[in-house]
C-alpha cells in the first residue's frame, strides 16, 4: 500500500511549528509496511486542499490528512472534504455523546461551537477521539482510502494508534518494507563510501542503501522490499554481516540507539561508574549523558573547566603541564581524565580540551583542534582531532568522538 | 515573492528524520517577506524530483530544494537538475579550491569521490559551502529562481544565511513585511493570552500576532505588512511599548536574542565572571552558556554534581544540609551556588537541583520539583519550581528559569 500525507496549516508554512506529525505518522505507516510517497504541507485554503487531494488519490492508495478539524472559522477541512466527496454534513449522535462525556469529565459545559464538532460528512465513518472534540473521518471511495485526523499531536497519535493503524493493517496487501539502520562513527561519508563501494554495488537486488550523515556520525539505512518480512530481514542481516567484516570497528550500534545510551547500558551491565572533564565541549557531553533517564545510577558528574585556573585548581592539572604543553594537549587531557576519575571516585572517565572557535586559534593549534582522553581502571588513551571552523558542529563532533572512545575503552576492559 | 520548498530524502518519508530544515527555512523566508505556498517532501528519485519541480515553478517564483547533493550514489539531485534544465555537469575550479581547503584544514586527502563534488550544472551559479563539500546551486530561468541546497542542516543554514537570503532580499518586489519578536519568560501561554487580551484585540489593523511557545518561554511575534518599512516599524514599536506596560517584567529580550547571550553581554559589560553548579540539569546550562562564542571571557566553568557525594566532596555542601533537607532543597542549592562561586573565584553563580524524572520522585518532592539559586557578590536567592513529568522538558525549563534568575540578579547588582 502506498500513502501520501497531507498536513494542513499555515503555522507549518511560516515555520512557527515543526512538522513532527508527519515524521511520526510516516514512521508508524512504514512500520506496518505502508510506503509514504510524499508529504505535502499546504495552507488552510479550500483550493489547496482540493488540489492536493485530487493529485494524491491518483498517486496513492491511502491519503491521510492532518489539521483543520477544529471548531473555529479558520478550520475548513471538514467542509472541503464534503465538497471533494460531493456530500454534506450530518449530525452524528455517537460522536456527540463522546464530546459531552469529554466536557463532563473536565467539569465544563458543552458550548454551541462544540456541538458543531459532532457534524460529519455523510459518506464517512467517524473515528472516535477520546482526547478532544474533533472525530477522525474515514472515507473509502473507488478503492482509495482518505482519512482526516486532527492536527493536535496527542489527539492524532491516539486515534492513529487505536484504531486507524490496525484497521489499515487489515487492509494491507502487497509488498512489505523492512528497514535496518547501521550507525557508524569515526569515518566521514565520502571515505566510508569509498571503503564500502564494492559491498554497495553487490547489494541484494531488493535492498536499497541510504547515507545519513550528521556531525561525527554516518548512519547507513538498508531498506528491503518484498512479499515476506522474515526473508527480507534475513537478507538485510546477511548484508550487514558482510558490512561488519569491512567496517566493523566503525559500527557502534543499530537503528535508534545513541552513543550515550549504549555507553550507559555498558556501564550498568558492568556496574561501573563514569565522570567527565570538559573544556571546549562546555557541558555538552554531560548533557548528552544525563539526557538518558536513569543515568544517575552510573554517572557521578563532571567538572567543566572553562578556564585554565579551574583545570589547575579544581581538576589538579599540574601548572608545569599547562605551561609546557598548553591546555589543548595530550598531556593536559590525560591529566584531566585521570584526575577527574580519581576525584569523583569513578571507574571510567573522558576529558576534552580544544579550540571550538570561532576565535582562539593559533597557527600551531588552529580552530577545530581537539584533544580527547578516555581512562579506564587500567589505562588512559588520548587522540587528537582536527575538525572544522563551526563552533557548534565542533562541539558535537568532539562529544560524539569522546563518547565513542569511552565505549571502546569500556569494551576493552572486561 | 512566493516560494515552494522541496525537501528531498527518503529519511524524511520513513520518519527517521524530522523536517527541521523546512520549518527553519520557512521561518527565514517569511522573515524577509517571502510567502511559502507549499512544502513538498519527496523521495530521492528522478521522476519525483522532476514532477515536483515542474509543478512548483508554475505556482511559485522561487523553488528551494534541500537534500541529495552528497557525493554518494543515492544523491541524485544534481544530475536531475541537469535533466530538468537541459544542461550538463562542468568542473568548477573555484568550488574545487574550497573543497581542497576544507580537507587540508582537516588534515585529510581529497578523494576522487570528493573531487566530483566540484562538478556543477553548467547553467547555474554555485553558492559557496564553507562547511562541507556540496556547493549550493542557483538557477534562474524564465523569471523563476531555483536553488538547491545541501540537506545537512548546518551546511544549508550557513549558505542560506550568507549569501542566499540577502540575494533574495535584493530581488524582492511588492509589499514589505516587518517582524519583531518579544521574548517572555515566567508566564504560561494561556495566562499570557488572558493578560494581554485587550491589547491583542486593539492591535493596529496591519499587525498580526503569533504565539510561539517553547519550554519556559513564550515568544510573541508581531508581523506588519505594508508598503513602507519605516512606518511599519513605528507601528510595531508603538504596540510593543504598550505591551511592555502590561508584561514588562516578563520581557527579557527581542528577536533572536537568547538568555545566555543576554547574560553573557551583561557579564562582559560589567567585567564580571560566572560559575555554575548543576545537578538535575546535568550540564545543559553550561552547554547553553558555552554555545555562545567568546563565553570563555566570563565563564569559569561548572561542577556537575550528579551524585550527592560530589555535592559534598567537590562542592563542599555540608553533610548536615544534605541529611536534614535533602539534595532538592533551598538550603542545598544555596550552598551549591555560594560554594561554586567561591571555589571558582567567580562574581556570580547559579545552582540547580531537582527531580527531572521519570523516576526519583517522592510524595513530598514529586518529579518536576526543582530548586534554583542565583548568587551575586552581595546576596543569594533561591526559588522552587514545580514542572511536569517530561524529563527533557523539565531540564529545558529549569535551565531557562535559572538563566533568567541570573539575568535579574546581575541587573540588580550595579
Amino acid at each position: 500500500m502506498k500513502a501520501i500525507i497531507i498536513n494542513i496549516g499555515d503555522e507549518l508554512l511560516i515555520g512557527q511549528v515543526t512538522n513532527f506529525n508527519a515524521s511520526w505518522m510516516a514512521e508508524q505507516l512504514n512500520t506496518i509496511g505502508i510506503e509514504v510517497l510524499r508529504i505535502n504541507v499546504i495552507s488552510d485554503t479550500e483550493d489547496e486542499i482540493i488540489s492536493s487531494l485530487k493529485q494524491s488519490v491518483t498517486l496513492a492508495d491511502l491519503v491521510i490528512l492532518t489539521g483543520g478539524l477544529g471548531p473555529t472559522n479558520d478550520d475548513i477541512t471538514k467542509k472541503t472534504l464534503c465538497r471533494f466527496f460531493k456530500t454534506s454534513l450530518i449530525f452524528d449522535t455517537a460522536t456527540y455523546k463522546d464530546i459531552v462525556d469529554l466536557f463532563v469529565r473536565r467539569g465544563l459545559p458543552v458550548t454551541e461551537i462544540n456541538k458543531k464538532q459532532a457534524e460529519i460528512p455523510a459518506c464517512c465513518i467517524p473515528v472516535r477521539n477520546l482526547q478532544g472534540t474533533a472525530p477522525g473521518l474515514w472515507f473509502e471511495n473507488k478503492g482509495k482510502i482518505v482519512i482526516a485526523t486532527p492536527g493536535v499531536p496527542f489527539e492524532m497519535k491516539a486515534m492513529m494508534t487505536d484504531p486507524i493503524l490496525s484497521l489499515l493493517k487489515e487492509k494491507m496487501t502487497g509488498d512489505v518494507i523492512v528497514h535496518k539502520t547501521v550507525l557508524t562513527q569515526g569515518i566521514g561519508e565520502s571515505f566510508l563510501a569509498d571503503k564500502i563501494a564494492l559491498w554497495e554495488n553487490s547489494l541484494h537486488q531488493s535492498v536499497r542503501l541510504a547515507y545519513l550523515p550528521s556531525p561525527g556520525i554516518v548512519r547507513l539505512r538498508l531498506t528491503a522490499r518484498g512479499s515476506d518480512s522474515k526473508s527480507l530481514e534475513k537478507i538485510i542481516d546477511n548484508e550487514i554481516l558482510k558490512l561488519y567484516s569491512i567496517i566493523g570497528e566503525n559500527i557502534y550500534g543499530y537503528d535508534t540507539e545513541t552513543l550515550e545510551l549504549i555507553v550507559g547500558k555498558l556501564l550498568e551491565q558492568k556496574n561501573k561508574t563514569l565522570a567527565t572533564a570538559e573544556s571546549c565541549t562546555g557541558g555538552y557531553i554531560a548533557h548528552c549523558i544525563t539526557k538518558v533517564p536513569g543515568s544517575s545510577s552510573y554517572y557521578k558528574g563532571s567538572v567543566i573547566a572553562y578556564s585554565n585556573k579551574i583545570k589547575e585548581g579544581i581538576l589538579g592539572v599540574k601548572s608545569e603541564t599547562l605551561g609546557r604543553h598548553g591546555a589543548v594537549s595530550e598531556e593536559t587531557v590525560k591529566e584531566m581524565a585521570v584526575n577527574v576519575k580519581e576525584k569523583f571516585h569513578a571507574d571510567f572517565s573522558i576529558a576534552v580540551s580544544g579550540v571550538a572557535g570561532p576565535d582562539g586559534g593559533t597557527p600551531e593549534k588552529p580552530v577545530g583542534t581537539v584533544w580527547i582522553a578516555a581512562a579506564s581502571p587500567c589505562e588512559v588513551v588520548a587522540q587528537k582531532f582536527s575538525f572544522g571552523t563551526n563552533r557548534s558542529v565542533n562541539i558535537e563532533r568532539a562529544a560524539v568522538n569522546a563518547l565513542n572512545m569511552l565505549r571502546k575503552i569500556i569494551l576493552k576492559y572486561s
